[in-house]
């Protein structure tokens, strides 16, 4: 069977390795239907971060079930999936609340090979979230809605979700990646009246449109403060999906006193300055989405009652065999984000 | 009339002064009954922070309204009230959104001189809260209990809602000062089940358990967050109410995934690693209480009822002569909190 892996910075491949068979008892193997590329795969891809050559890569995908170990009993072969990028066993104290992205059963070492004709899925029992019905009953469209609930809707809901937006409203939402644009999806999701996505590139301020964002600010740093607090007088909630020293700044500043920043840009810069929040009473939340719950929770029935299309992020398709095509469009902001379709 | 002035580190004086007057619309003069020192007035007698000589002090008291300028309507002369050490105006985004001690109008220079016969309360139609009847209708320890809601029991309330404790959590309490003792009451009105206090001075506990706490930590630093790991394997709600930088490192390493830090001891460095935060989905957040807002919504009717008892933290009383003792004794841990009773 196929899978994409990492030669060398800039260089992907696809390469022939055995089909993956349980191992464990809480294993399933997926015939993966569709996977995609993430923000974050650019780190290692562009060099950022260390990765070893030869490395099977990505993190989200759906798929239909082959097999499965002795204790997974929630789902069985035959059933269609969303593979989160999570790995939650569903009954630790971090899952029982509701974070199942920070598991304290899982290993980093379960979050590889999604972007492949199959996958060892580990911890599969509660993880997996059962779709309904199979491949074929959904529209393109759907099945692209679907796959983004393995990680990046998953994850603009996550800052929103701990950026605590309710009804009415005004949030500010920083980044107009994939994540941020469903950030800005989750904002209007959870009933926000006024969503102010920043962002400079045209094509991804008509999706943020699209998506519910009332205003665009295009202005960065200071001067998007200014803006911001100009149109608003300071927002009630902030969703940080940058991670930038910069962005995390900016994230504060644009908060009225008492107003919370859900952030999932994984932070660049550990150190910061925390009485710029003390003395606003600004609040810092987020980290690793909690994908299983949110799935289960709130995202899939959106996606099935057409009450969100967060399958718009995919703006190029491609075939398993143009991985590289896949990552050189998301590398050089050609593609918001790469879907690659690997079986029907 | 008398008011306690800073006369040096580790000087307090009292001296005449002329009695105020209303000088602007929004201003009430209140003859002050009862008032109290602060853990935060230790600050500058100490001479950690600097502080003129001269300089009238207090921020905590209860009293009779004795005039008001022309916009005060909400209350009249011959009122009995809570002085908050907040001056919110009640409508600007922040008095809006609960966070009245992130009042946009303020000024700090407004929050001086409680420790006196006599106060010029500014901005005082929003922000004063009103008892029923007068004085001489309450006991002696339900008047304490009033004089708590100037600050130290709405701080400590602070400290509990910004760590969004809810009913059923197991909750951490730092710091067994006046503080973090009202912050125990607070969890407990709050509804939390597991009260864990982190004292290690016997009279403390003592109130902590009286208080609602459910068991005793004495250990500190990483011995501390292992015996709370051990005890509870990760609190759903952190009260961080010293505000040194140990005390939040553990406030951080208690809390499971997903935990939010209510801090309220104001941040001795600035500083800190926010990964910490990120990698587990810890929140952060809390800064100056919310008094009004809390006051009218919870602590007032709490403390009519006779539901919560805050003022057991004076545990040692003065005249307004003795203020130098009553500094002394808070200094020299003598006392948890000190009163000082002005006029009935």
């Amino acid at each position: 069977m196929k899978t994409a892996v990492f030669e060398a910075p800039g260089k992907m491949v696809v390469k022939e390795f055995d089909k993956p068979k349980v191992q464990n008892a809480t294993d399933a193997v997926l015939r993966i239907v569709r996977a995609c590329v993430c923000g974050s795969d650019l780190w290692w891809y562009r060099g950022i971060n260390k990765r070893p050559a030869g490395d099977p890569v990505g993190h989200e995908a759906i798929g239909i079930v082959e097999s499965v170990g002795d204790s997974v009993t929630a789902i069985k072969p035959g059933d269609f999936v969303i593979a989160p990028f999570t790995h939650g066993c569903g009954h630790c104290a971090a899952c029982k609340a509701g974070f199942d992205g920070d598991c304290l059963n899982k290993s980093d070492s379960e979050v590889v090979g999604y972007q492949g004709e199959y996958l060892r899925f580990k911890n599969a029992n509660w993880a997996l979230v059962k779709i309904p019905g199979q491949p074929s009953d959904y529209t393109d469209d759907q099945l692209n809605d679907l796959l983004t609930l393995a990680d990046v809707m998953a994850t603009g809901y996550h800052a929103a979700a701990t950026a605590e937006v309710k009804e009415g409203d005004t949030v500010v939402v920083l980044g107009d990646g994939a994540v941020g644009l469903c950030g800005v999806i989750a904002a209007k999701l959870r009933g926000a009246d006024r969503i102010i996505a920043m962002s400079r590139h045209e094509d991804r301020q008509k999706l943020a449109r699209e998506f519910g964002a009332t205003d665009i600010v295009a202005e960065r740093g200071d001067k998007a403060v200014a803006k911001v607090l100009e149109l608003t007088g300071g927002a009630d909630a902030v969703l940080e999906c940058v991670g930038t020293e910069q962005s995390v700044d900016t994230a504060v500043k644009v908060g009225r006193p008492g107003a919370v920043v859900g952030r999932v840009g994984v932070p660049q810069k550990a150190e910061m300055n925390t009485n710029n929040l003390f003395w606003k009473n600004i609040g810092l939340r987020g980290g690793i989405a909690a994908v299983t719950t949110y799935d289960r929770k709130v995202l899939l029935n959106a996606v099935l009652a057409g009450k969100i299309h967060p399958g718009k992020v995919f703006t190029k398709r491609f075939q398993l065999n143009d991985i590289q095509a896949a990552y050189e469009a998301m590398d050089k902001r050609e593609a918001i984000k790469s879907l690659i379709v690997i079986s029907d």
